[in-house]
């Protein structure tokens, strides 16, 4: 099938729209077929030269998952302490992960080292590597919501201490930490709109000319 | 509506799937509400803090789309003197861009000075602002595919003399460079694979414990 309909299109526009960065989840586990079919997504993402640099790595130990909290909780501090005033209210009022309620936990990192793909497309742009995985995230996280599931991108960590703690290989890159599981609710207005943090635009970006 | 049917989630699983990097276009123009609708996915992708850091740029004039294809060249040509023996031979045949035959050009930055978002969440990681652009990217990228439309996203350039030949504000850094236009066929195989240069994998990654 390559041709698609009015309805889909509809759909999938109001999946991107219903598509939140989740902070707040049940505790209820998830069935690991379901987790299994979504990570399938990132397979399909565009990867430059196709070298599919995504390494994916789920953190489970007790161990572990202290240290990441540890680490999030130091940014955040150090984060906090940038701000001023009623700025500085609202940031400490913010919850900003999930990593203590989401059941999976996935750090997902990009291997610069890869040589699948022969390097094609990455000479000049190395970071086309990187981008390739963000590609995996986001297909991963509009079919994980598809199937009512919600991810949380936390990015308010010291990525080089997260990546010691894991061991992981030599050359491996963390991209992004993500908290998955079931949402505690549905909304279509993230919650940095909700709490009056900054607010979405409701067009499209300009499109400048040259 | 948040919920959504098995129906659905297959169609989305087709549409990644179909979800090509497109090199070969028709030269039929692209409505422009057709267009704007599409580029409407990128205000409805995740971005750091709601920052919103992507700025599009549509290239129409000759003499810029000159320089981009120059720009291209240049990069290939050294490319593929990295290369020997079969992969050479190999890359020198395959066509990575549609420069010259896809009626939109689009140059994708991230404003690396966004005052937007307040610097929620990149402090630590500022790259978070860049993988904003990229989700937007890939928003764009599978609701253009499901208006039947194609992208290729071009990232053999050197994105330092892209970026001064468009005169765009100080702190914009190119992202992505994509052609946009109606395919001349439709795949679902990558051109990459098909010609032999690599092949995708038929799974999903393996996910390592930690």
């Amino acid at each position: 099938m390559d041709q698609f309909s009015q309805d889909f299109r509809n759909d999938l526009t109001e999946l991107m729209r219903w598509r939140r960065d989740v902070r707040h989840f049940k505790p209820d586990p998830v069935d690991p077929d379901v987790l299994s079919t979504c990570l399938g997504a990132f397979s399909l993402a565009p990867s430059v030269g196709l070298s599919e640099p995504w390494r994916l790595v789920q953190v489970q130990s007790a161990e572990r998952r202290q240290n990441i909290l540890d680490n999030f909780k130091t940014a955040n501090a150090e984060a906090l302490a940038g701000y001023s005033g009623e700025r500085a209210a609202l940031y400490a009022g913010l919850k900003l992960q999930g990593i203590k309620d989401a059941p999976i936990q996935l750090a997902v990192f990009c291997d610069e080292q890869t040589t699948k793909g022969a390097g094609l497309g990455a000479q000049t742009m190395p970071e086309m590597r990187r981008y390739s995985v963000v590609a995996g995230i986001m297909n991963f996280w509009l079919l994980t919501r598809a199937h009512g599931l919600g991810v949380g991108w936390v990015s308010i960590l010291d990525a080089a201490r997260a990546t010691r703690e894991l061991e992981v290989p030599e050359g491996w890159r963390l991209v992004a930490w993500l908290c998955v599981g079931w949402p505690k609710d549905a909304k279509d207005v993230p919650e940095l709109e909700t709490r009056g943090w900054e607010r979405r635009s409701a067009t499209p970006p300009t499109l400048y000319q040259r």
